[in-house]
């Protein structure tokens, strides 16, 4: 069974499985695992990784809608060494300071493979889900889409440093909050815009029309790929949020929100559409 | 550097770290990471794993007093088969519905070995750190210890059935919550009576005077093992809580609990001692 596949069959086991983060009794609550081989490129800093795991779990808590207020992580090494585990440490607790909330440590494992599992909270008076979304909504996106997939570039050129500054994203924990009062549905961009929009699809019974040139692609990719609009609507991993809201309601929540939201689109009844061009269901499986 | 060493370098990085969970805002939240190699041995099934690995983050938040009320669990593996996923999702069910707790789902990752990490959190109302031991206060212990180095030697001898059933615990969520507000001093004994007390002296700064005829050997290790009171103070991973309070409070907080709580001594200046000799920092490192 794929990933897919073991996801719905938990979806179907578990209630409030589904959504980037559980909420419960007004707590949102989730959980993600990163692993060397498939997460952290060759010349990722352990401070990038504990930068971008924390974060990770800081945005899925942001896509509800919720105020991130703690995260904690396990770390799994073959060997702790104190370098590695202070810059860890650091990285973990920066972006718990720029989105306001506290990095409060967690477990050390041995394990053959760097590994993190990261967990964060956070205060949630009610919860955007995916389920929201409504014929006539607005398609929003954050921020600029490709950061990562860019990354991805400058490691495999051996640009290390310009690699870990563009692994280093901001948990979107304020536009979240900002979002919550307005969207009708949200998740995060973990798994590229297409899948995203396959997601909110499936959550909320509708259709997506979305304009290629409205999508933010990130000024990183321009140059350095042959394509960047397909990298940035498809690539993932760069924890941007992606919402539906009611058009009359765009320009209140552009206001409130202190990054860029761009309208890529709007809900339709059905299928999912890239410049009239069906969108297919691909990007990151984790 | 070794794991101890390292948790050591963490704890003076981050606030917070060194108990069993973190409390911020009234939020208890613990992370655990088990895998295969060194947590789970052959035979244990996925039911198991779940109960187990969920199991031990509740565990974390009880130790802090808190009322856990919902975890999540991030499952790694090679591949992922219905049966198995749907058995460990049954027991990570299964041992929140035991304490009153919501299993509300987590994260999928592809991973060579076999791999889980949990996280869970909880409403605490105060903290019950590892800081606050007295002398003269009684040490106390619910349950009993040693059910799961009884597991361990019937995995070794073929018998997975009563290995499996020894190695599924009851978090001590309720036990936790009333010895909150007696306890001076609490954390679980994952790690083994032995250094549970080392590191309660280390919070403490104070000593601990045992005897070995009132701490609660597990019946199941009788005729089992050669020295079962050994392998009761120092293998760990039972996840009973230990905790001191003062003398005159024990009736109260026995009467509040409905788990055996054995007084196995008491607090002192200094020095840990198991029937009047030195009691070495032996037990399990994770």
């Amino acid at each position: 069974m794929d990933e897919r596949a073991a996801l719905d069959l938990v979806g179907g086991l578990v209630s409030g499985a589904g959504d980037d983060a559980a909420v419960v009794d007004g707590t949102a609550l989730t959980i993600d695992m990163l692993h060397e081989t498939t997460d952290f490129p060759p010349g990722t800093t352990r401070y990038t990784a504990g930068w971008r795991a924390v974060g990770a779990s800081l945005s899925d808590v942001a896509a509800t809608g919720a105020d991130a207020t703690a995260a904690v992580a396990a770390y799994a090494a073959p060997e702790f060494e104190e370098g590695e585990l202070s810059e860890f440490v650091a990285g973990a607790n920066e972006v718990c300071d720029a989105v306001g909330a506290a990095y409060v440590g967690g477990d050390l494992d041995g394990h053959d493979e760097f590994t993190v599992a990261t967990a964060a909270v956070g205060d949630a008076d009610g919860q955007v889900g995916r389920d929201g979304a409504r014929p006539g909504d607005a398609v929003v996106v954050t921020g600029s889409l490709g950061r990562s997939a860019a990354a991805i570039e400058y490691f495999e050129r051996g640009d290390t440093q310009r690699a870990n500054a563009l692994f280093q994203f901001m948990p979107r924990v304020a536009a979240g909050r900002a979002l919550a009062g307005h969207a009708t549905a949200m998740m995060d961009s973990s798994d590229g815009l297409a899948r995203s929009l396959h997601q909110l699809s499936e959550g909320s019974g509708c259709g997506f029309d979305v304009d290629s040139d409205r999508i933010p692609v990130a000024d990183d990719l321009e140059g350095l790929v042959a394509d960047p609009l397909d990298r940035a609507v498809t690539f993932g991993e760069d924890f941007e949020l992606v919402a539906t809201v009611p058009p009359e309601r765009v320009e209140a929540a552009r206001g409130a929100l202190s990054v860029d939201l761009s309208v890529v689109g709007e809900v339709t009844e059905s299928g999912i559409l890239l410049d009239g061009d069906p969108l297919p269901d691909e990007g990151w499986t984790h």
